[in-house]
């Protein structure tokens, strides 16, 4: 990866969506068929994988997978024999059940689509040798929903993209990629409310198309915008630098000091830091560290790893702002 | 002064109004006359003191010494032949033909009637021995205003009540003090939007007691404000512990990065930061030297002291900022 797209790249996915041979669709199905699926694809995986039954789980459990991308929220609202395994170090997952009976998906840091598939169709051999695929010569891999027939295959790479967002000209830049067929989505918000400048660029046809040619797609969506982002960074600190220096530096400010941050606070001034180590203007040692940080800060992941009950809102804002404020002083120095 | 009085009291000012004898009150006089007041107190003290004649300063000049105390807004927008001279270190001052043909004042930093009152009070000495005041024996000092009738003198004190404000019993404490009859005005405001929580508390009365009598009074309203105050600094930490801590720390945090800060925010972060220094949260050397940098950072001041022209609010609001980044690395470490 190039150095400009190291600064507004977060991470990659990479999922193939599966349906086993012989038996309906997860939304037709019961608990005996939903359990033969999930234990075929255990099978398989075995040792270094754990299973979770998403419905033996409780609120904080369930809702700190969502947020670390490991499961969808649809998994936990509407499946009810949904379940998930999740590798050691949760680079590699599969989700069971939900909209198709298997989700195969591997997350890496940076912009790694190629070792992302790598992976992700290592681990789609070990499942298809244990069980058979429902799949067409013609079509590909049959899917619940036709948007994600043939490949089966989704690849996305979060994207930091603050000076293209503050200069409203994104969607300048996501339109220029129209043949593409490129879906770009905030992560936290859409537009302006997009408060920490994150989305999710992916490719939206997964049919009439190869593997490798939704990689280059997606390649070349991310290095295109992370272009347009860099010379944004520029026309941004060149034209209103005081301000964005002010912006930057009271989001530093506040963080370091405050005695109670709110998720949406963590997420907006995390943006500007992140902004702000690369202009240079606040010393960070790894910005990785700052993505990290903020995912094991989100609600229910800070529930979880809490050295204390966090029962109300309240509480989890005292906690968030204490581990911020800690975690900046080893982060920033 | 007793510890908790060093932690409200920012200064002491004592001033005596004064009037020349057989030359009518300011209003009614023209340059020559106005001239003849000023010459007869600059000839009487001389060496240490300048004259500033109001009328050939520039606005910032002018609004500079109004910052500073020396003068009033009165002599500079409605006295055409108002002057004043001030002494080097700037503690002595006396304001000419404002009101009365001569006002002189002492400023000390902290709580000290009685020294302020001795050193006015010499400072009148030297001046009555080169002018005959207006004097009657029945009523003492005669002045343009009766309020300022008797002894012409005013004794006030700046004070620091952050506690008293925020939970909204200043009044209540004011009240208590009915009978000494005090009078308290914000210095920045007032109520609620008395952003720095900095008032000054005087005497009312000027006639029919002594100076003594005065300095006693005022006196026993800072000692019981400060208490007060104390004791309300208290209860607000023990009851909104978190609250008051990340307003703080939030203040704080703001003010050491911001690159760009307006006179309105400056005045209320720097109360913060004081308030943060009582409880001990923040690691400031010397209180006192956030009252100065404060003083010095209002705009007319800062105009006058900056290394650059100032020409809009936003150049001042950037000089601003940097002045009170790198001031706090001195102040607090």
């Amino acid at each position: 990866m190039t150095e400009n797209m190291k600064d507004s790249v977060i991470s990659t996915r990479v999922r193939l969506a599966r349906n086993l041979k012989g038996i309906p669709f997860p939304s037709k199905i019961g608990a005996g068929q939903a359990n033969v699926v999930a234990g075929k694809v255990y099978e398989a995986l075995g040792k270094g994988y754990k299973l979770y039954n998403i419905a033996r789980l409780n609120e904080s459990e369930a809702g700190a997978l969502v947020e670390k991308h490991l499961i969808s929220k649809e998994l936990v609202a509407s499946c009810p024999f949904g379940s998930v395994i999740v590798g050691d170090d949760e680079t590699l997952s599969v989700m069971l059940n939900e909209e198709d009976h298997v989700r195969e998906q591997v997350i890496l840091s940076g912009l790694k689509l190629e070792e992302a598939y790598r992976l992700v169709d290592g681990l789609d051999d070990r499942i298809g040798e244990n069980a058979q695929f429902a799949f067409s010569e013609r079509l590909g891999y049959l899917t619940a929903c036709p948007t994600n027939l043939g490949t089966g295959m989704r690849a996305s790479v979060m994207m930091f993209l603050p000076a293209l967002t503050i200069t409203d000209t994104l969607m300048q830049s996501v339109n220029a990629l129209g043949m593409l067929n490129i879906a770009l989505r905030g992560v936290y918000g859409e537009g302006s409310d997009a408060i920490g400048f994150i989305y999710q660029i992916s490719n939206r046809r997964t049919l009439g198309l190869t593997e490798n040619d939704i990689l280059g797609l997606v390649r070349t969506a991310v290095n295109h915008l992370s272009e347009a982002e860099e010379r944004a960074r520029e026309f941004l600190i060149a034209t209103r630098e005081i301000s964005v220096k002010d912006e930057i530096m009271r989001a530093y400010g506040i963080a370091a000091n405050a005695y109670r941050l709110s998720n949406q606070e963590l997420i907006r001034y995390f943006a500007f830091i992140k902004l702000g180590a690369y202009y240079k203007l606040i010393p960070v040692k790894r910005v990785f560290a700052l993505d990290e940080l903020m995912t094991s800060l989100q609600p229910y992941n800070l529930i979880s790893a809490a050295d204390r009950p966090l029962n109300t809102p309240e509480e989890r804002d005292v906690y968030r702002a204490e581990c911020v404020r800690e975690a900046l002083k080893e982060i920033v120095g």
